[in-house]
């Protein structure tokens, strides 16, 4: 059997309600309900989004039962990776050429998950630093990925998406030695734009710094579910 | 005197045309009139598009008289970059939170041009490979920028914008080794989505390959001229 065809794809309907604050605060109530932290991560195309995850999945999944919705334009590569390489459940929602996800369709993904049992669902929002800021997905926290080859000017230029993230993870600190990519510079224009963030910088491809993004969940995960 | 002060500014307001395609088929005639070739830039945030235009102009400005029309939702730093570093008419367009620009946004930036003598004006988009690829903006052609660090995946991902672009600027090849990006994958998944699009890999950062660009460009704006 083709793996390809064990990956099960949402096709996401256009929302139809008028109010996405109501409706994601309707959202964040139901899941609290059922003991789900909904975490949003967002970032650039390319940033490393689905590596960063699958490190930080195999970290936390021993000590938390966690499936992951990956929403993309097109294509289901990401879904099958994150499937493969962490045995938990990875849904794909296909947004249809849509920029972002609003809560009714972040929801739409969420009645695509089994959620007996689950702790954690993280939805990996479609890559864009523009519009997923704009819309609130009924998620406890907002997360972004920055990667040191974007440079450390971009919440200069994308102020509502560090507006509304609780932590940068800054990826691909690997690389730092062949960019202009000053750290220093790059915490400073975050906390311009949102003084309470949290940034931690990492290198998903060998594994650097995980720990911590790992840790950042598992606490966060901890006292919202002690609330 | 400040440098930042002689940035123009020009703050874009939404449109109120509802036929964009029409709309943007009358700019590109008027236009045409006026003897001035638009392209429009796109790419991911972080790509290199202002570094790869500083390059480029710097080939052209002799051959051409060049404006920039740098779009972005916030900052006037790429504006002023251009003009310090080309010399060339730069001005700065604040989307004001939105991620795209129209046939008429676009024209609200020509209007603040001096358009006299002008042979090519070129627009940088808002950094995103999702919204602006949908609206035609009046331009003779578009062009995008993919750096490798995003990986050579990215047309599965964002199948429209490679499909409305007729070249794709590879940059960052200096860092290909550090990368896992396959030159040849990406020729292959372009070539999916338009089979005419034309690939340039360069390093804006060296120079590499950027001759091939600023030739691409002179040619289409000679062709352009006499047709």
């Amino acid at each position: 059997m083709d793996t390809d065809h064990m990956i099960k794809i949402i096709e996401i309907k256009k929302s139809v309600f008028a109010d996405n604050e109501l409706d994601a605060e309707a959202l964040r109530k139901e899941l609290k309900a059922k003991g789900v932290y909904l975490l949003n991560l967002m970032s650039s195309p390319g940033s490393g989004k689905t590596t960063t995850l699958i490190r930080t999945i195999n970290l936390l999944k021993d000590k938390l039962r966690i499936a992951v919705m990956e929403a993309d334009i097109d294509s289901d590569v990401d879904a099958i990776k994150i499937r493969e390489a962490t045995g938990i459940q990875s849904i794909q929602l296909h947004t249809g050429g849509m920029c972002h996800l609003d809560a009714e369709m972040t929801r739409q993904g969420i009645d695509g998950l089994a959620m007996e049992g689950l702790d954690l669902v993280i939805l990996e929002n479609v890559g864009n630093l523009v519009c997923p800021a704009e819309f609130d997905t009924g998620a406890v926290r907002n997360a972004m990925i920055l990667s040191v080859p974007e440079g450390h000017d971009k919440p200069l230029k994308y102020p509502l998406m560090f507006s509304v993230c609780d932590l940068v993870v800054v990826n691909k600190i690997d690389v730092l030695p062949y960019f202009d990519f000053d750290m220093e510079k790059c915490k400073e224009y975050v906390h311009m734009r949102n003084p309470k963030a949290q940034v931690i910088p990492i290198c998903a491809k060998t594994g650097e710094g995980v720990e911590e993004f790992a840790r950042w969940i598992e606490e966060e995960v901890k006292n919202w579910k002690n609330q």
